[in-house]
């Protein structure tokens, strides 16, 4: 197989800083996009790949999997992208296609496993996908999204891991007018399920530690806001909500949120807390409750998202950096210290 | 309002044995229907109430919501119900009836709190109520339930409590044929699931710690059984039953048994472990399980279990007991010493 080298921005270590470095891509096939890399927003996933918190990464490791750019080059049996088109990749490059989730367009649950964009297998070249921290990618069409042409190109970015990991349980939860949903935790997540929630007609309240954050959770559109500190607050909003979207990574108590939840009301995690959270049986028992887990989403439902947002205007909060800044960005995202997501410029890296 | 004294069996304080009392009972008013108990089962609850285990007993306190009875007198407005009918008393004998889940048959789930048969607020008398350890018990006709012709009436006590129970779960989230249904724990509850389940349709796996109960599950109804200590089976079961009742009282480690769900899949917990119990977010998240609750039934759905049992022939499987042997089979319980279900024999408390 025929490739080509390209510059990208990644780590040889899990103690090491990112920098810049030079991978390996292959030429189109037959199915195949080459997409120019022009925007990638930086998911909480990235840095826990980088350092090997979740103890399953092969360096080199060049994370970035919240995709914006342009069709460079298709490849003869391409039907769907152009030269020219603006595009998108989310969190998977490849699943089996063959398993019945993926059948059932659940590519996400792949029962023989999903192909992550980074730190996945990739299978034309026989070691690991690398990551949107690059120039260019190549991707088959059947993972390559489109993009709706009236939203800012950069903003689009963190809708394809932060924008699908909220929207995909407020839809299969069946979300919509007449409910109140509580979106736990406003960071890259959380204002994104604040602002889809919204849009989907539901009222929303957000369930927040930080009093701090309550005007801007009103400015991106929640109803309400419940700060979870405030015993008072959280006891006279006991079973008054229908779904939960809980997008807090940190450890917290579960069966707090989940007193919040009406008679058969769900809550979906979406952070993902490192140790086990302790749930006592009579959170759930007395009112039929549900703790429920979700993660990304398939990907014709990442475009019918995509096309959500373009008809409801509905983008990232962003700020927007140079590549040299990224160790810099992580660091500041430990601390919480961004509104909301970190979308690298990728121009940088090619200047 | 008029009253008169039948006997009962209970206990005065925490520590206390159960022992011969006399109680008060209303007069039959127009709705209420006059029941002979001829049968009670013993619940695990009835035990942590009389210990005040759960925190909240007024004493004196009179156990048993698993009542078979006959009809000895109706009021003038009771339409349901005849003098000499075999009904059934479970776990409440009233709620609110005017709430969005009274309306809708789930009276357990009442939002102003449903009465319970013991232990609840007896708003006729303004004390405690008390349960079915007793001579006779006064109910309004809602709240009381017709036994199919053809069960035995001694083996169908059970049925109010550890059938419904289990029942309720599997109807909720659509048990049926083409299922492969997992039961844990194989004790009043569980041994009733694996029946319910089983005339379903579904395809009844048993999950339990001991490998000795193997051949009785099978002798259940169970098609398979897992040995939960086993690490090697529990791996080869992984991602293979669509739906768990999780009916283990004790402590134990759901992430174990959430292995075993399908993506999509629910474990409902109806056993009440006293202490939270872990959940680790990766248990969860990957493959979108969900972790539940669930208590009772509805009294519809606790008809409808009943008229199913009838269809069926279903029973519980019992040990008969006089009501001077209930101090012992309490001990018994708590060893986990029977198959599966203590019933007294309420004729021993009026000889």
């Amino acid at each position: 197989m025929n490739t080509y080298t390209v510059k990208a921005f990644g780590t040889d270590a899990p103690e090491s800083s990112l920098k810049q470095m030079s991978i390996e891509r292959r030429d189109v096939t037959e199915k195949d996009v080459e997409i120019n890399i022009l925007y990638c927003g930086i998911c909480h996933s990235d840095l826990h790949t980088a350092r090997n918190e979740w103890h399953g990464t092969t360096y080199p490791a060049v994370p970035g999997h919240e995709i914006v750019g342009r069709v460079t080059k298709v490849g003869n049996g391409v039907t769907k992208f152009k030269t020219g088109d603006y595009v998108a990749v989310g969190c998977m490059v490849d699943s089996c296609r063959e398993c019945s989730h993926c059948k059932a367009g659940l590519e996400q649950y792949c029962e023989n496993g999903n192909t992550g964009t980074y730190n996945g297998h990739d299978k034309y070249l026989n070691h690991q996908t690398f990551g949107g921290y690059s120039e260019r990618i190549i991707v088959d069409q059947d993972f390559v999204l489109r993009v709706p042409e009236n939203l800012d190109l950069a903003a689009t970015a963190p809708l394809l891991c932060a924008g699908i990991t909220t929207w995909s349980p407020l839809k299969h939860w069946k979300v919509g007018a007449g409910q109140k949903v509580g979106i736990a935790g406003i960071g890259g997540l959380g204002h994104m399920g604040v602002k889809l929630a919204k849009a989907m007609g539901a009222e929303v309240v957000v369930i927040t530690t930080s009093p701090s954050k309550t005007a801007d959770a009103q400015r991106l559109g929640a109803n309400e806001v419940i700060v979870s500190t405030d015993e008072e607050q959280m006891k006279a909003n006991a079973n008054t909500l229908h779904f939960i979207v809980d997008c807090i990574s940190a450890q917290h108590d579960v069966n707090a949120y989940l007193s919040l939840l009406k008679t058969d009301g769900t809550l979906a995690l979406v952070g993902a807390p490192e140790h086990p959270l302790p749930i006592a049986p009579f959170s759930l028992i007395p009112a039929r409750k549900n703790f429920a887990g979700s993660t990304i989403g398939g990907i014709a439902e990442t475009q019918e998202m995509l096309d959500f947002c373009g008809k409801h205007n509905i983008t990232a909060d962003i700020e927007l950096i140079a590549i040299q800044d990224v160790n810099q960005a992580y660091e500041r995202l430990l601390k919480g210290d961004v509104k909301y997501r970190f979308v690298i410029d990728m121009a940088t890296l090619k200047g």
